[in-house]
């Protein structure tokens, strides 16, 4: 049960339906702890998907919505112990911002996929609603979740690196290789459909993960960035290949990609940093592991679970060392800290640090304003500035 | 839900209360898919303990019991409809065969932990419950429930490795490589404790689960075995060390090793089985990947998830490759095939090829032969016959 | 024995004194096959030290020389059967070039380290003299030695990874993360010092090899560059980090980058290529092996010495599979070509495809083209265009 | 050039000739560093293939022999400081012992491949007669020359681990998989021959490397084994695959496999070693790395060339970190230590600590020793003393 609540806290999920991969990903996040109890959903975009949605999660019928805008009115006419709490958006990028605001509005707060919307003039509306409501807002990038990630901040941190000078972050992809989209596959449609994805694919799609771990790990903030945006499978209309490099405040330097069509790469994020003392680096598809890169020692395994992991780390493990975590426990620990700041803002209790220790709306707004930002630059062949502060 | 049922699987819990590790792992577990609910429990042996837990789990009171002899009288009275379906029995290796009885006894399905009983006439007698009762009962060997483990055991059967000639199964773990339980440590007392582990430690702990992974794998049947067990660590009565020698019949060779003081280990559990025309290698600690040794080709690299495996292989996973799956996913297909046939059985539908695939009571027969002939065998110095036929 | 001379070559070095690494290296890769006879040295800039070294290495000692411009002229005097038939140069880049056009001009073949020349028009120099004077020149990119990049090569050329779309090439390294050329540390010192270097210093030390590496396996054609230089060690003049973006002709796109300040890396020489059918991965640390990306099927890890391999692979091994080769073969593979390749010139017989794959003095102006245009590229901050043919 | 002699050792060789494998290994590791000069040799058993290999190892016509015998005597019959000073010994093994005999009976030092003799009669007589002729003689227990596993030895002697527990020494091996002898394939032919390779094929050939590694790193002696040696491939006479289980002296426990049927294997020797402080894990396919398993750490992965290192890794490194060293380095340390140890003799000098490291006669009588003890274990299904001694 949420411990704030001392019980489960109910929400509910746009999108989601038969054949969506991340809404089932979100719910399995959301019940891995019971700390989280889906009680209604407007599933997809027919009433008859919806509810075939929802009689397999063994919804009641009264909770299962034809559309969203349905789902925010039923909700809203609900009684407030039987309301939802909070509200998961797995839908196609183009509604988070509708969807969100929609439900920030009857003061239901969100936990919402990324990237955060398709226009920075939305990311920056939805920035404000949060704060005019008093709710609260998780951005679901699950990557800041896995235990070992927060040890590599925690080095940053601390300053076991010591000055960080250089950046490596990729992610490779290789499943749009092909021109998917023009088979039906419905993952493949929206995400190269200018419409239902805004300004970028690639980038939007996994390189905005890449620059939020960045972020997340180094606490850099970017000066400029030069961006190379390409479409490499004939066909396509948006970019399927994105390399960047990238100038940090105080002198450091990286490179960040995300490419689709790196073929036979299954999802193979990987953020490596130097600094005058040390260096880290991480691989997404080795989670469980962390390595320490000495200036003149042996290079050093860290694993998950161990008892010389820091405090924000521990707390992030379900299990020993040696027992594999992985993508779920990494995304719960999203929703467990989502819904726990959800109940501590609802009970008046502080809320731990620990459990605080997810992506907000406004490093959503930052996502959107670095994909936006990589587009003009690759747009105009130069170095383009990065200072932001979204509205707060 | 539970799609034989239309609705989750109420279950119970004996065991699990605070500190304890695994009660934890089978609740989640459990909770991964939405196809079961713990609605009650007997989770220490004080009332007090344990009804701290059920309220920590959400539970109501009057379900939670002090004592597992307590519970079985509470919910044989309740009527079937309110009374929990199975239990999951997470308690030291002591208890497992008196709680099973007695909840086979009132009709219960029972799921659980290995190794199955102390002694052999246990197991055994077991086994005739189990029969007598017709009722379901899961083993929870979880590292069969690995994506990739169920495809290692598909290419067996479609003869890819030809004839088997050679196994080795290895487990080594450092975690006993002092005298932990000397300290209080709750986990290293019991399972170093015979009035509690039974006749042996680090075998029946994770060497058991060795031999279950090997034969489940490889299905051969061993004809013999030669075994030295020590105890390594000063201070201790029972084995932290088993290095043991297989005779398969057929005429393949083996070898497994179990132990508790390979200092700096985790949880290495790996499996590598050679064939007249083919290998595999498979490691736990990273269980998203299967090797294929080939005789004359390049190494494959097979990843859980990806098109190209069985449909047993691709039936046990949640997640497209690249996305880590671990332990909890593994162990959640045990309680999910669990849950599923308890579900067929009840509905009098038919369970599925890969519903049905957990190991069940003949399997814990079989792990407790095997331990006690391995015991025999050290004492000896000498080869043991191993063929063996539990009850039906 | 040099199989086209049925005797050793005779061969001379300049550089390589007392302390000196990569002298050391070109002697031992020149003896492993025996089929090159040191003979004659100019090892360091005294006769003293000169001399010292040549003692250690058994050679007599009129053959020794106090400077390079000395045993030119000794060398010129002796008769055609006892003079040296090539040279080796080791010295820092500045000597590359007048050490070479010297011996060059007296007929002498000449086996010389990267970076070739310290200007385009040095490098141009040599190519004209190499085509004047008949004699073979062989650049140590040494990485192009290595069996599996022969193998690679091979998959590019046979139109196993399709067209090809993604380059990433990268070369971390940590040596240079402090200011150790304050330090007297003499590989440091001649490294930083633009005397001594040329234009640049990460690029030029290995950046060099990296795009070496690239044109050899892919066959690419660079049609424009975008580079970022660096230096992030506080007082150090040149760059030590160098990130630059790639646009082949034909529409392929690649990351390249070099650093100097990577701590804790060692040589992390590695490249990745994408195509619409496969993918490549080769990492110079673990040269033994290589891996095939698959669109749709397992990754394949392929092995040097493996019986699969390609002709021109199996060629530049010289050991079975599972027996490790590293970096002094791949060198002697390149000593081994050059040695052959003066052999077939002198003897007049045809040279085997094998024996010739090493790179020329072509390739050496095509890496001092491409170090310059990056450094053009950083400074203007724009792409700048890589159409070039050096003179042939 | 042997840095105690001044200049290089004269040496010849029996056996080698055209198509064996571990001839050309054992030259190009003398050759490597420039300490040996091959001169005269016996390479093939009849007169015509001896002289072909001869010349193309550009030997004089006069110093290549038909037979070992008349190399013998020939030359005996020369001045001594024309006679080669040493010989190395690569025929099959039921050779090694007349010619060992012959050459140390006229003053010359041997080199010999292993195992060392087919009987430990012949192994015996060995220790004496080097004994009495004050001569050299070195077994290329090749792996025993790889920087790491000294670095291994360093960590065992200076108490890093502990006191030691456990040993897991695996060596698995495809290439026997089939019945390749009866294609003729040279190699094959011999090994699986008792009349040319001794009462052992498997534990013989690989197997006592494996042993000699274990008693090399961790000094441990072996109180008592027990074995399991079959032949699993159809048609074979002798063990192709052979298991055993080790107790020391103290307490500490292993096991030890060698197998030439495990497909797909190339060269697997692999030594995990447990103290009750730390632990060790060292791969020959991947030498140039050492993992140190720390007991409340993060694992340590050392590599070769660091200036972390032992001295006595150190010694044996050419390299700097990253740039790998494989196989033929690792037997060029044999060697090099060999010739200094000659030469030392010779010249009266001291031999440093670090070149007198290389596997010895009476090395080479344990291994014998120990094939016949696991010969006589599997034999008689019972465990055996391994007390031994060989004559000094």
């Amino acid at each position: 049960m949420n411990p704030y609540l001392g019980r489960p806290l109910r929400y509910g999920m746009v999108g989601g339906g038969p054949g969506a991969f991340i809404g089932a990903v979100h719910r399995k996040a959301a019940a891995l702890d019971g700390e989280f109890r889906l009680i209604a959903g407007a599933f997809a975009s027919t009433a008859e998907r919806s509810q075939a949605q929802g009689r397999e999660l063994g919804l009641a019928a009264d909770r299962v919505y034809g559309s969203w805008q349905e789902m925010v009115k039923g909700e809203a006419a609900l009684p407030s112990d039987q309301r939802i709490e909070a509200v998961s958006i797995v839908t196609p990028n183009h509604l988070h911002h509708p969807v969100a605001s929609a439900f920030l509005d009857i003061g239901v707060h969100v936990i919402c996929d990324k990237p955060m919307t398709t226009t920075l003039d939305d990311a920056e509306d939805l920035c404000r609603r949060v704060t005019s409501s008093g709710c609260v807002f998780a951005l679901t990038h699950n990557y800041t979740g896995y235990p070992l990630v927060k040890e590599a901040r925690s080095w940053v941190k601390s300053g076991r690196l010591g000055t960080l000078r250089k950046v490596v972050a990729e992610y490779p992809q290789g499943w749009l290789s092909t021109l998917l989209e023009a088979t039906g596959q419905k993952q493949a449609e929206w995400r190269t459909d200018p419409s239902k994805a805004g300004v970028s694919s690639a980038l939007g799609d996994i390189g905005s993960h890449a620059e939020n771990l960045v972020r997340y790990v180094t606490g850099l903030e970017t000066e400029s960035l030069f961006a190379d945006l390409s479409s490499l499978v004939p066909g396509r209309e948006m970019e399927d290949d994105a390399n960047l490099l990238l100038r940090f405040v105080g002198g450091a330097r990286g490179l960040l990609y995300a490419s689709q069509v790196s073929v036979g790469e299954e999802n193979g994020l990987r953020l490596r940093v130097y600094g005058t003392d040390g260096g880290l680096d991480w691989s997404q598809e080795r989670p469980n592991e962390l390595w320490f890169l000495s200036p003149d020692g042996p290079r050093e395994r860290w694993t998950r679970g161990s008892g010389y992991l820091s405090e924000e780390a521990q707390h992030a493990c379900r299990l020993p060392p040696g027992h594999p975590e992985g993508f779920f426990e990494a995304f719960a620990n999203v929703y467990r800290g989502a819904g726990r700041a959800i109940g501590a803002q609802q009970t008046g209790k502080d809320l731990s640090l620990e459990d605080g220790d997810f992506p907000n709306v406004q490093e959503g707004a930052r996502g959107v304003h670095f994909v936006h930002q990589a587009v003009l630059s690759s747009r105009t062949e130069s170095w383009v500035a990065m200072d932001y502060d979204p509205p707060s």
